[in-house]
Parts: structure tokens; C-alpha cells; sequence
């Protein structure tokens, strides 16, 4: 198993990702290549206390990085010899298994969608974090990537996450919802409309295990495994998600500071309340996949740090190794939705 | 000022109604008219201790109740005795200042469109929550009324969010932003890039102070006093917070529960996680307002106790004498978006 991992995408790269990638290497045994300036990629390695590349980690030399204001669309195609394009390149060719970088969402997307092109009957790649839900986690598709989306396009993204949630997660039948505001089938637009009726039906066929419309509130407290969303409202829910959390985590911490009692509280409560941290923390989440590549493609978080990295080049391995994209290829003439 | 409450709707109806509208009427002075099943209603009354009917309270009848399982759009036609149509007559009659409602939201939206009837010129109503985020509280507008909207509904939002931050919440300048999924004006669907040009314009003509598009997590951290969404993004912010907010407080009470000296950090922090319950907690927080409609109509809760009926009239007390529907009457014209 051998990931590629842009060394120069994200906020703390090259040197977090670098370090990252090293302890995928150490801990997981996967083989890494490296995309990046050779001399700034060597360097980070250094920093990390190693004096030579060490076994299974390879460099593969890109002269450029795509910036954050660089224009997503085109970026992977000016910038042909970026640390992204590289990486991108690589996988196409069969080089690696998995592509795992922390640089430019839309860059990453639009390069994966133009060089690894999409599963072929799949129309839109969907961007499927896991997002932490009570009781477990539940995978969030789309979350961003298709800002307006068609009946199909939803279809496809209930197949893809359920897929996802089988095959990587392990649900042996994933409980797949369909974002709404409401639960009643007549709810929402007609886009939810359709949508709900499509999976009813296909429900009824066996082919996914679809328990209705979901509102974010009984999503959060764990009503489904696959949250079925256009890009737009799904991405609403996953950054409101977020900021409730970290607004929360800051009230609680303010409180813990209050007095000397609620102060001797914090002592006794540390390990949860860092257990309450880690469990809103991006880096402990991991990566977001692009559902719909064909090949197995991993977004880490912007501020990605070295822990971020691990996590996310060990669900790329787990993405790589468990026949979701396989599968997928199989079934997609069922995810196909004929114009009426 | 006298507030119309409809005695019958809700979860709780008619017992705690009736009793937080008393309250009210201790409290702040305010007179009331409970609607609904005469005889229901005094029984309530004297179960809340009252041998006869209070100063300042008075009771319309109505033999009818709107049922969750009427549907919305037409329950307050067929229902024409209903407590909400009767409550809502009232209204639009001049016998009172104010309407709160517990009972079905989508029956009092109608009702109140049809009954009460907009602001001239105004094409929607729109329902807008204050919502908890860091720092204080932000009207959400709209969050479920339309969940199809158009440009000039949008535009309208925005007005009508920024004059009730600015008349019921005494904020002086709202910052009024844009939901969307990232910050820059080109994001989103082509809805919002319009949207975000004509607030643009409308705040360079010092006609609102719009800080821009935001996302769930800085709406979260209290970057706008008004966040202006279609009903179905506003409605999933919304329904997010509140599923975020009662999965992280159910974990936070499972952490307090674990051990022996977790168990002592609970008694000292006992104070601390009340409030935090409260802040998330709806009862606390007041109803919602239907912002648009010719008088001031409100909807509590569907679990209303008595204290979220207190809160609730108490807020139709300041939403009446504010002065904000006199105002958006006056400056109409300029909410309005030539069709191009």
C-alpha cells in the first residue's frame, strides 16, 4: 500500500504533513511519496530528527504549490508542476493508492475530477466527512463540493455514502437519511420531494436502507449513518456543527475558570474535557474523501497538524484496501436516474 | 398593551399556557386574552390556584382546537372557531396588540398571512428565531417559512432581520450577513452571488450595515446580529445548533457522571451546567416571531411550559411597542427589487 501525500498543501505544511506522513510510515507500514520541492521536503524530514529518507518514503520532485489564491478551478492546470498536479498525476498513473492532501478544497477537487476523472455514470464527486454524532459518527454527502444539485445527483450521493459506510466503516446496513425540514415526505422543496420518493422506491428494492427525511437536530443525536445533503445546506450543517461546538467548548471552558471551586472542578474533569475537545478536533475526525473519484482522493483539514496527516493517510489506506470504488463500478447502472 | 394567547395550542395546553400567561400578567403588567374553550380555561385557572378570573384578564372563547394533524395550510379556515382563528380575529380586529401561539406552526404562519395579512409590499413573512452564539444572540431570518426564495425575499430578510435587531433587540447598527458556504462574494449558487450585490449596494447606501457572507461556524462565534438564509439553510443552521447543543450537553453529562471525582466536580460546577442548559434551552431563549405580518405575531414553542409562555409574551410586548412594523411600513419602497 503506497500513499501519496502532498507535502505542500495546508496551513503547517511542509513540516506538520512531512512529520505526519513519517509516523504513517512508522506506525501503519504503508509506503509514502512525497510531493514537493525536494530540498523543502528534505529539510522538513530533518527537522523531524531523521538524517536520511527512511525506507518506504520517497520524493517525488514539484517545483510549484498551489496558494490559496490561486483560482481553484484552473490552479491544477496552470501550476501543471505543483505539489497537487504531482500528486495527482502519480495517482492516475497507477504510482500510489491513495492521493492525501491538506492544500486548496477547490483545487483538489476540480484537479481530481480532470485528472483521476470521476467513476464513470457517477455525475458529481461529493465531498463525505465523517461528522461526529451521538453515539458514533455518521458520513455528511455532500457537504460542499455541488452547491445546486439534481434528483440524480442526490441519488447518487445516498449510494456513495452508504457504500462509504459499509465498506470503510464497517455499518453492515447503513441508516441512510435525507437531509430535510421535516420529517414528513411532503416536506421541503421539490428537490427533496423527488428525492425522498426515489429512495422510498429504491428502498423498497433493497437496494439502500433509507429511513426518511432527517432534520439536523435528530441527525446530531444520531437518527441516521449517511446524511444525505445538497452541497449547499450540507455544508450549513457541518460548519454550524462546528461553530456550535467551539462556541460551546469556549462557554464551558469560561465557566471551569469561574472560581476557586469551579477551578478545582477543571482539575477533576480534565481528562473529559479533553476528551469533549478531541471529539469536536478536525484532526481526530480525519480527512474528508471525494466520494465519485476513481480513485481514492482525501482532503485533510486546512490547519492540518502531524496527527491530522496520520489519521487521514490511515483512512486513505482503509479507503484504498476496502473495495468501495470497486463496488461502486459495479452497481452504478443502479444509481442511474432516467429523465422523465 | 394587551397580548391575545392562544389557551389551546401546545404540547402543555392548556394548564401551562394559562399559567405563564398569568404570570405575565403579574409580572409585567400586561393585559391578556386567553383563547379558547371557556370552560377548559377556567379549569386551568383554578388549577393554577386562582378562584376567579384575574384583573386584566379575560377570556375569548373558541370551541374549536387546531390539531397537528389538521393540515396547516387550511386548519385556520375549516377550524373558523378555532382558539388560533379566534385568537388571530382578534387581532386583526384591534381588540389586542399581540398574538403567541404554541400550537402548530404552519396553521399560525397561514393564518396569520391570510387573517392578519402582510405589510403591504412585502412578499413573505418570515419566521426569525434569536439564536444562541458566542458573545450573545442573532436573529435567524428566515428559518423555515420559505423554503424556496427568491432575490427579493432575500433582500426583504435582510431588512426585516436588521430593523428587529435594531427595535426589539436595541442593537444599533446590526451587522447583517449572508449564510453561504465560504466568505468570498462569488460563493454559493447564483441566488446568493445576487443576493450579496444588492446588499452590497443597499449597505453602500447606507441602508444596512451588511458585513458579508458568513458561514454556520463565524455565525456561531458571533460574527452577525442577523443572519439572513432562504427557510431551508436557515431552518438546518437552526435545527443543527440545537442537535449539536443537546448531543455535546447529554456527552457533558455522561462525563460528570463517570467517576467518584467526577461526581464531586459536578456538585461544584452544579450552578455552571444549569446555565449552560439554559442558554441552549428554547423556553429561555422565547418564541419566534413572524416578521412581515401587519401586527405582531408569535410562536412559542410546541413544548412550551409556563416559563417559555412568559418569555413569550414579554417578547410580544416589546415587539408591539418597538415601533418595527411602523417602520418597515414607511420604508417598504426601499426593500423592494426591480425585476430585471
Amino acid at each position: 500500500m503506497k500513499i501519496i501525500v502532498d507535502a505542500m498543501g495546508g496551513d503547517n505544511a511542509p513540516l506538520e504533513i512531512v512529520r505526519g506522513a513519517l509516523q504513517a510510515n512508522e506506525t501503519y507500514g504503508v509506503e509514502i511519496i512525497l510531493t514537493g520541492r525536494t530540498e523543502a521536503v528534505l529539510r522538513a524530514i530533518s527537522e523531524c530528527g531523521r538524517k536520511e529518507l527512511p525506507k518506504g518514503v520517497e520524493i517525488a520532485n514539484a517545483s510549484e504549490v498551489v496558494e490559496m489564491s490561486d483560482d481553484p478551478a484552473t490552479a491544477f492546470k496552470v501550476k501543471k508542476d505543483s505539489s497537487l498536479t504531482v500528486g495527482l498525476n502519480l495517482l492516475r498513473d497507477g504510482k500510489g493508492d491513495a492521493f492525501v492532501s491538506a492544500g486548496s478544497t477547490g483545487a483538489l477537487l476540480s484537479g481530481a475530477t480532470l485528472v483521476v476523472k470521476r467513476i464513470r455514470g457517477i455525475r458529481r464527486a461529493a465531498m463525505a466527512p465523517q461528522v461526529p454524532v451521538m453515539g458514533g459518527k455518521a458520513v455528511l454527502c455532500d457537504c460542499g463540493a455541488n452547491a445546486e444539485c439534481t434528483l440524480e445527483y442526490l441519488v447518487q450521493f445516498a449510494f456513495l455514502g452508504s457504500y462509504y459506510a459499509q465498506h470503510v466503516m464497517g455499518i453492515e446496513k447503513p441508516r441512510v437519511a435525507l437531509l430535510n425540514i421535516g420529517a414528513e415526505a411532503e416536506k421541503g422543496d421539490e428537490l427533496r420531494r423527488d428525492t425522498f420518493a426515489r429512495l422510498q422506491e429504491l428502498s423498497g428494492e433493497g437496494r439502500l436502507n433509507f429511513v426518511g427525511n432527517i432534520e439536523g437536530s435528530t441527525a446530531m443525536m444520531g437518527g441516521a449513518d449517511v446524511i444525505v445533503a445538497d452541497g449547499f445546506s450540507g455544508n450549513v450543517m457541518l460548519k454550524s456543527l462546528e461553530g456550535t461546538g467551539k462556541f460551546l467548548y469556549e462557554t464551558m471552558k469560561g465557566m471551569f475558570a469561574r472560581s476557586a471551586s469551579t477551578k478545582i472542578a477543571a482539575v477533576l474533569m480534565k481528562e473529559c474535557i479533553n476528551e469533549f475537545k478531541d471529539m469536536l478536533n478536525p484532526s481526530e475526525v480525519g480527512g474528508t474523501p471525494f466520494l465519485g473519484i476513481s480513485k481514492p482522493v482525501i482532503k485533510a483539514h486546512g490547519a492540518s497538524d502531524a496527527l491530522a496527516i496520520l489519521n487521514a493517510v490511515r483512512q486513505a489506506r482503509d479507503f484504498a484496501q476496502s473495495g468501495f470504488i470497486g463496488d461502486v463500478e459495479r452497481d452504478v447502472e443502479l444509481m442511474r436516474v432516467e429523465k422523465s
